[in-house]
């Protein structure tokens, strides 16, 4: 059954013993989500354990202030900023169908839960959240909270970057800032903060960058060899497949990583071409500015057939 | 005279054929400022004309939209963002002492000018002329105005990461964003579009990273040979000084620019080192965290000579 912000404080409120599951993965606003609503549920005297597929990254401790996970039989699940009971992960078998309250603001949000409060207007989950501190009235929006809320906010908009930030995200995080949020901590350990294999791929990735149709098209690639020198792992290329696309005058960035027996290619666009496009011609596809395709062969192989369909496209152009 | 917003728009309205005034190497905030209130201003008649000591950068074209620079004799002079008249460039002699109202956020705001309104809270001028707008009850904020004010409001910021982002600043930005402003293209061209003089300086300066003190230092270098190579010019460097301190577990990032004689050495620093006091051995000073010296010589006497001082502090704490 769909629940607003009322009726879902109401079933939180009948709640006791609840456990609070994040996504795989987990980002800063499904974590941002789950303490901050593991506080709320701590002011108004209940129990909660978070509960992840994965180990909570380093970078997120600072929301384990006053968390001390607690060892009970669950007597309710509540799932925050999970669209899919496949993004469980190893949490499937144990809470599929057992969900009695799922708080998200993904409009493909399954419906899989009893109970489902779905805003796909928020920019982040953790504006919802906000909401329901607000919904009791015992509840007070502590720094902590606000430094959970406001991570899930900055970290889900690219910090007010991404076109889903809207006027709404902006007053949330100002409302943070009057509960003193440590925003500049948070935005260091989110934004700016790179591991040493981060900075030494990084360090490799623009050594590769080449320029192609007049410096319209830029290229780079990451192979194995380089992951492996580096010691990068796959997470920490996060942002890499933006890199090209970020060259004054680059309509078309492409990034090539080695895969078993091939390149995956990503591929960013500006307005005069349609990446979608581009990358269907290779069975691939996507949107019309961030799409992807798979070519099968050496570097030289990728290389060659990425920039020929590249090409025909900017050639129709000129 | 210290005025109000009230008072200051009382002053406008009695102005007309105004200068606007920017500060000299012109950033968002003061350019912001400028054309928000040149835009206002010809929404109750007025005619203004925009006047810098250098030229407006191309990455700001798109808040000349609506503006088309006209030739008169002023009859009044407004002063944006500056907070000493030495700050006019070569119009120093033309408007020196000559200055009507000056409108800042700046603490150390000479008050030159006749009237002031300087509020030392606000993150970015702009926040003071949105102020402005509402003081005016025929103005409207329309689009073209609010993406001048959220440009002066996101740069002054640092995209609302720098520690003087306040609550007021995310609540400007949210009614910019009611206002329709174009913030996706905004920030991408302030915060993400690097030239392809940059790209190269940056993987020239990324070549040279080197670890010190148990990879608690880290250090580059920039020599005039690697600016000529790539092109690349002062101003592109913005953010490089920053760059070693990003790197998980640094604790002094140290950058070297080369100069005629010897090398100028910014320094950044984490909770453990003082940089002023570190510099402050080589003569040097500035922040705790962060700091400036020079050291004469060739690169290798310059990187012995720095290294050498902060390994002093660094060894106090081991």
């Amino acid at each position: 059954m769909e629940v607003n912000v009322q009726k879902c404080c109401e079933l939180l409120r009948e709640m006791n013993d609840i456990v609070i599951l994040c996504h795989r993965n987990p980002d800063g606003d499904t974590l941002g989500s789950a303490f901050a609503l593991h506080y709320i549920l701590a002011q108004l005297g209940k129990r909660s354990r978070i509960e992840c597929h994965d180990e909570i990254p380093a970078q997120y401790s600072y929301m384990l202030l006053d968390y001390k996970k607690e060892e009970f039989e669950p007597k309710a699940v509540v799932a925050v900023d999970i669209a899919d009971e496949q993004l469980f992960g190893e949490n499937l078998d144990k809470y599929r169908g057992k969900v009695d309250l799922c708080i998200d603001h993904h409009g493909s949000n399954k419906h899989y839960a009893k109970n489902w409060l779905v805003r796909d207007t928020a920019a982040a989950n953790c504006e919802i959240i906000e909401d329901i501190c607000y919904g009791f009235e015992e509840a007070e929006l502590t720094k902590l909270i606000a430094d959970c809320i406001y991570t899930g906010v900055s970290t889900d908009t690219g910090c007010f970057r991404y076109s889903n930030t809207t006027g709404h995200t902006h007053a949330v995080a100002g409302r943070m800032f009057k509960a003193g949020c440590d925003f500049v901590m948070i935005n260091r350990v989110m934004f700016e903060l790179k591991s040493l294999s981060r900075i030494a791929i990084e360090k490799e990735v623009l050594n590769t960058v080449e320029y192609h149709f007049d410096k319209k098209c830029a290229l780079v690639y990451i192979t194995k060899e380089m992951m492996e020198r580096t010691g990068a792992i796959e997470a920490e290329l996060e942002g890499v497949a933006a890199m090209p696309r970020q060259i004054e005058g680059v309509e078309v960035g492409i990034t090539l990583r080695q895969r078993d027996n091939g390149y995956k290619i990503s591929m960013r666009t500006g307005e005069e071409v349609d990446a979608s496009i581009v990358c269907a011609k290779l069975g691939g596809g996507g949107h019309r500015c961030a799409s992807g395709c798979f070519v099968e062969g050496d570097l030289e192989t990728a290389k060659r057939t990425i920039l020929g369909v590249v090409g025909e496209s900017i050639g129709e152009k000129e």
